[in-house]
Order: structure tokens, then sequence, then C-alpha cells
């Protein structure tokens, strides 16, 4: 299982805005979206072990389940409704029980603390300082934690100094959320693979 | 110089689509969008070196350049009207003569041989039967060509047959044509370096 966490800083956390203007009045709902895009698409199918996790302002997580999600699309417009009918049912989210949204989808009322402690595997943080990825062993089960266009706040940064077991750094310059996140799928598709034909050993 | 080709088969050839309906009226569009942003974006920050060519029904090509776009945004929406004012016009791109849009966008009224034929560098086709992209030296100037949700055409395939200098793979599985573009990005960006902090020799 490869999960990914996107921190939503300036993301909704009600329903009442514009699938117009994503960048703009949502919030970059826009980048968040095409993280789940990254994160769930293979050409002309879904990766069936991947979800992606949209913390929404701190308050709200969106859940993606590549298994169970049906009907997906991959533009940011169709995501973006996805996440506002999610929202439209926050009432149903209590506690650690998620409000059942659409197949594959769940709203949960839970911060990026309590998301991290409901997932279990390997918590990786993409960060500047972090190993350089291709020196590093991939992780099992790895749970990658991304931020969206602003850095993680102080506190998220005290929470995964605390939560993260690695720190990895995908490349010299610092790339948007959805290219790691494909950057991160490709360094695991390939690892231990030389022609992609099969397993090295 | 890092340049991408993409081809969209069902992409509009002239400006009279809605903004809201991207995947459908117009021609997976939301799909090109992307594949400018996964060329051009860095974290708070342009590629300067790079250009992406969205070749428009085998008809038109945009291209934008990194280093002389301004104002361009990440999402779809915007990039899709950017698409749309160049194709406003496209009276105006004759021959090879393109048809300034805005700063760093041009409309050329050329398909993909034209295309190709026009830009100078290593034609690098991405292939499910290519070499592995670890096993391959990087390109100089890499030129590489991909498809958006169509496989190529027989003609485009058979034009790249003579055009493509070298046939990569990038893994296992079919990616969408802009997380390859990350990938591709990624894999140029670190090549040559371990920790990221300069070359290694």
């Amino acid at each position: 299982m490869r999960q990914f966490v996107v921190c939503g800083h300036d993301a909704p956390t009600t329903p009442d805005f514009p699938l117009d203007d994503l960048p703009g009045a949502a919030g970059r709902l826009d980048l968040l979206c095409r993280c789940v895009n990254a994160g769930l698409f293979l050409s002309h199918g879904i990766r069936e072990d991947a979800r992606v996790h949209l913390v929404l302002g701190d308050e709200y997580t969106v859940r993606f389940d590549g298994e169970t999600a049906r009907g997906l699309h991959p533009d940011e417009r169709s995501t973006a409704a996805r996440v506002r009918e999610a929202l439209e049912q926050r009432e149903d989210a209590i506690g650690h029980m998620p409000a059942d949204v659409n197949p594959g989808v769940e709203l949960y009322r839970m911060g990026l603390a309590d998301t991290l402690d409901a997932l279990s595997g390997t918590v990786v943080q993409l960060h500047e300082d972090g190993a350089a990825v291709a020196d590093a062993d991939p992780p099992t089960d790895p749970v990658f934690v991304l931020s969206d266009h602003s850095d993680f706040t102080d506190a998220e940064a005290e929470l995964l100094a605390d939560a993260a077991d690695r720190r990895v750094r995908l490349g010299p310059d610092a790339i948007h959320a959805d290219h790691a996140i494909s950057v991160a799928h490709n360094y695991l598709d390939t690892d231990g693979y030389t022609d992609y034909g099969g397993p090295t050993n």
C-alpha cells in the first residue's frame, strides 16, 4: 500500500466554493486535485494499492482509495466536485467515523495529527534536507507526507519531526506536490527492476 | 534545453470550447494543460530551460516557453484559457510564422511533422518497448515526444520511427503523459548527482 497525505493549508472546509476558481476562491484546491490524480491514476487504470488523503485546513481529511473508487476522472474540476460533495456531508463525520460520500471517497473529521495516527506504514516526509531518494532503500507501506504551495506550519513540522520515520529528498529543486507524487511512484515502480521486465533477483 | 511535444488527438483546433468541460467538449485538454504544468513549473518558480509544445489535432502547435512566459498559473483552467486565446489568433499563424499570443506563448500552424522538423535536439520517444531510462545515458537537449490518452496514430508512429533518436521506457506501467514529464524531469534533474548537492565529479 502506498499512501500520500497532502496538507492543504488554505483549502476549503465548507462546500461553498466555486468550481470555476479552484486556485483562488477554493484555496489552491487545483493542486490538491492534481495530487489525487498523480496518486491514483495509471494510463487507463487506477493504482489499486494507493490512497490519497487531502487534509483540508487541518480540520477534515478526504480519503480517496484507489481500490474502491469508482468513476473518478483525472481532471481538476471533477475531483474538486468530489471534495465539495464530501464537505456537503461533513455533519455525518463524527469522531473517527467517516461520512461515506462516493465509492472510495470518505470524509473524516480529522486534521493531520489524527490522520497520521490512523494510518499504518512508514511515514516519509519529503524534505529538502532529507536523504537523496536514490540512496535510500524503498520503504515498506510508505506514507508520504507533503505540503501544498505553502511550507509545513511550525506545528506540522513539529508533529512530523516526531512521526516521520524518514526524511527523503527527490531531487535538487523543490517541486510541486503532485509532481513529487509522480516521482515517488516511479521510484517505487522501478526499484529492484532493471529492464522493468521483472525482479532482478 | 528540455522540450516536450505532446500530441493531442482530440484537442480543439478552434477556440469555441468551454473551459468548464475540458475532458469532454475540449477533447482532453485537461491532460494537455497538466503537461504544460509538469513541463514548466517548479515549486514557486519556472523551469527557464524548458518548453512544452501542444500539438492540437495535428494542425496547430501551441508553444509554451519557460524562459519568456509570464503570468502562467499551474491550474488546468487558466492554461486552457491561454490555449483558447492562442486559437483565437490562428489566422495570424502563417507558414512557419507564429501568432504571438502572450509572452512566452505562440501558436504555429504546424502539425507533429513540422514541429519536430523545427526543433533541434535528441528526439526521445517514450515507448513501452524502449530501454529502461535508468540504464540510458541522459540525452543532450532532449525532445521528448508523448501522446495524450490515445496511442500514437499509425502515421505518427511511422514518423517517430524515422525521427526518434531513442526510445525510452520510464517504468513497468504505462502512465499519464503529465506524470511521465515529471518523471523525465526528475531523471534529468538527478542524473550525475548523488546527494543533489553538486556534480559527482
